[in-house]
């Protein structure tokens, strides 16, 4: 009879996403014909830009042909795409060797699988509100996880606390679920605390694409000294809407080394290339020349076209919250807009109003954590009219 | 400081492709512009078929078009997909639910994170010689395995031994490296087995579309009761050449639930689902949508047509054996060919002599496993008249 792994039954089952899917499916049954608008969403919903598309179909094209058929690609991803995102970081001033770079089939895959290579012997730091992957990744593997709280007071961007050793830290900006951005002094902080506490930072910049004031790191590695002590785990799902289409990658650099129980030393670089040699094949061959795309000059511009609308949609949500003087996060570097309910409501109390009275749908921040409670997020992921009808419509409620 | 996953120390290095490979580099120094044919490689090496492709670009086209674009997928991949795959088991007499169907990225990935859902405190037998990733995966879990024999006695077919209790068992047909086939009745007795200590069989189909012979098992689940105590991985990569496009699916049955140790059950099912769903995003839309292309009539036609194509490569190979009345295993059901090496050479002798005397590159048995010492493996990849020029020139070896 096999044992089976019941950590798993130390999973809380989330039911965020089920719920406000339960409370909407009840108000359409009950109100037909309303028309509901959704700014819940957490996914792109622009098609792909032409030139990743023309690439998308060479690589197609590739695969019919003998003389360009790949079979199995190297497993951290080839040579070619490993190098257009190292230009990537160079043109970001951020110096990353093509060695140091894991493709994969994404950034949900990577940061759950990084777990993997850590003991469950270690104190792990998420935040709260956190996406929920970074904890249920960790209890499956019988590790516990201490929260760091965002608040209000710290804008959402928990700091190290000296008094709290940490050995493995968990940081994503800019932020889901609150949008909020690290700025270069509170990131070095991090850097500090983590080289000071010979911890490893796991950084997940999924949004850095959404970052234009020049002032903000959007990698880790724009922080000196962070090549001695962090992770980072990227992709192209919102840099170039690859949701759908898959791709990943991860920079873990040579200098992440740390002692053994038995002597020696372990390489995290050396770990997880064995692990993605032995646990998976590679990225799809087509979508890594499609990928490579994204890249060149002509890819990124077309990529930050489709951004553009969306923070031109945070932009409007934004101003809607400032001219009813509602406090929040995010909304200008970030696809997510993370504000306090008006009036003192609960994150569920806020969702049902919005709900019944004007016909739109968003997430209870509670849904994120405990310190979620009493703030409510939106995104930028909708469509440009619908967006601005949405913030017409509850004007009258956040007044 | 992190304590790292130092099972990842108690992983044995595999030095059999680099050996190889330093092996070739240093005859091709020595005798540069020597012809050397290479049948060591286990990737496929025919371009994809023309529908298959065709579908590729149509996932490609939707990826450009607002109303057909793709996002965020379902984690067990799309309905269509698994409905084909579904199918395409009952075309071949076997009956599987879509629901029991989990779409990913390749079966490497699978065989590899499947090892997550069982406790460290399990008996775990693997054959030996073995594909190298089932044991790996587990030492890297903190798990350790037990060896069952193949050998020229049981034909490569290790069976059970009612001495001998299991919890977890891997079985692959036709086998990686040998060729060689379980056939219905040796299968019974593995699920016999299985049933009758509570054990899961995790049963490796990724060769099944190498079957010709009707009377061999494509699938465990052709067998009676193993709904109730296997779990199947399979994938495209040798079905429909798909090891640089990438896509796998698992079947694992509703059925499979086993108490714990805090009372109560656990769904293996459930548990997959839990484990994609949070470490996992789904295979790429793109090559989901040529993925189902394979499982149509006419797609799977075309398939065919490349694996006949290298079958008669293995049928080239066999022969050439069988005229020498040198034992072996596979080639028939199977692209591998698995031989006693000839007037009772080592693995490595037989090697060198193949490349140095007539240029030809196979692989040393003794890579997969100490029970591989003395013998070989060819492959049906390679082009057909090279496969053809290699065996000619093996001639007066083999004799």
């Amino acid at each position: 009879m096999p044992k089976l792994n019941e950590c798993y039954l130390d999973i809380k089952e989330s039911y965020l996403f089920a719920e406000i899917s339960r409370r909407v499916s009840e108000y359409e049954k009950n109100n037909p014909g309303k028309d509901i608008i959704r700014l819940g969403i957490g996914d792109v919903t622009l098609p792909l830009s032409k030139r990743v598309l023309d690439a998308l179909h060479k690589g197609v094209d590739d695969q019919g042909d003998p003389s360009t058929f790949k079979g199995y690609g190297p497993e951290q991803g080839y040579g070619f795409l490993r190098e257009a995102v190292s230009g990537y970081y160079g043109s970001n001033g951020v110096d990353i060797d093509p060695d140091e770079i894991f493709i994969s089939d994404g950034a949900k895959s990577d940061t759950g699988n990084i777990t993997e290579l850590f003991d469950r012997d270690n104190t792990i730091l998420v935040p709260d509100p956190v996406y929920p992957v970074y904890v249920d990744t960790n209890i499956m593997g019988g590790k516990s996880v201490k929260y760091m709280a965002g608040n209000e007071e710290n804008g959402f961007l928990p700091m190290p606390d000296p008094k709290v050793h940490a050995d493995v830290i968990y940081i994503c900006s800019p932020n889901n679920p609150t949008g909020a951005v690290y700025d270069k002094e509170r990131l070095t902080k991090w850097v500090d605390y983590a080289l000071d506490n010979h911890a490893v930072i796991l950084f997940d910049s999924a949004y850095e694409a959404f970052i234009d004031d020049p002032s903000l790191p959007r990698s880790i590695f724009a922080i000196e000294g962070a090549k001695k002590c962090a992770i980072e785990f990227c992709s192209l799902s919102k840099t170039a809407g690859f949701t759908g289409t898959r791709l990943g990658y991860t920079v873990i650099p040579k200098d992440l080394v740390f002692p053994t129980s038995r002597g020696g030393q372990m390489s995290l670089h050396a770990m997880w290339f064995r692990r993605q040699s032995t646990k998976f094949n590679g990225a799809s061959y087509i979508v890594q020349r499609g990928a490579a795309e994204v890249f060149t000059k002509e890819g990124m511009e077309e990529c930050r076209a489709n951004i553009a609308y969306y923070k031109e949609n945070a932009k409007i949500i934004s101003e809607a919250l400032d001219a009813n003087g509602i406090w929040y996060t995010g909304g200008k570097n970030s696809p997510y807009i993370w504000f306090r309910c008006p009036h003192g409501m609960g994150s569920w109390e806020f969702f049902d109003r919005l709900l019944n009275e004007v016909q739109v749908v968003g997430t209870p921040g509670e849904g994120f954590g405990d310190n979620g409670k009493g703030f409510f997020r939106l995104t930028a992921f909708g469509e440009r009219e619908r967006t601005k009808e949405a913030m017409k419509r509850m004007e009258k409620i956040l007044q």
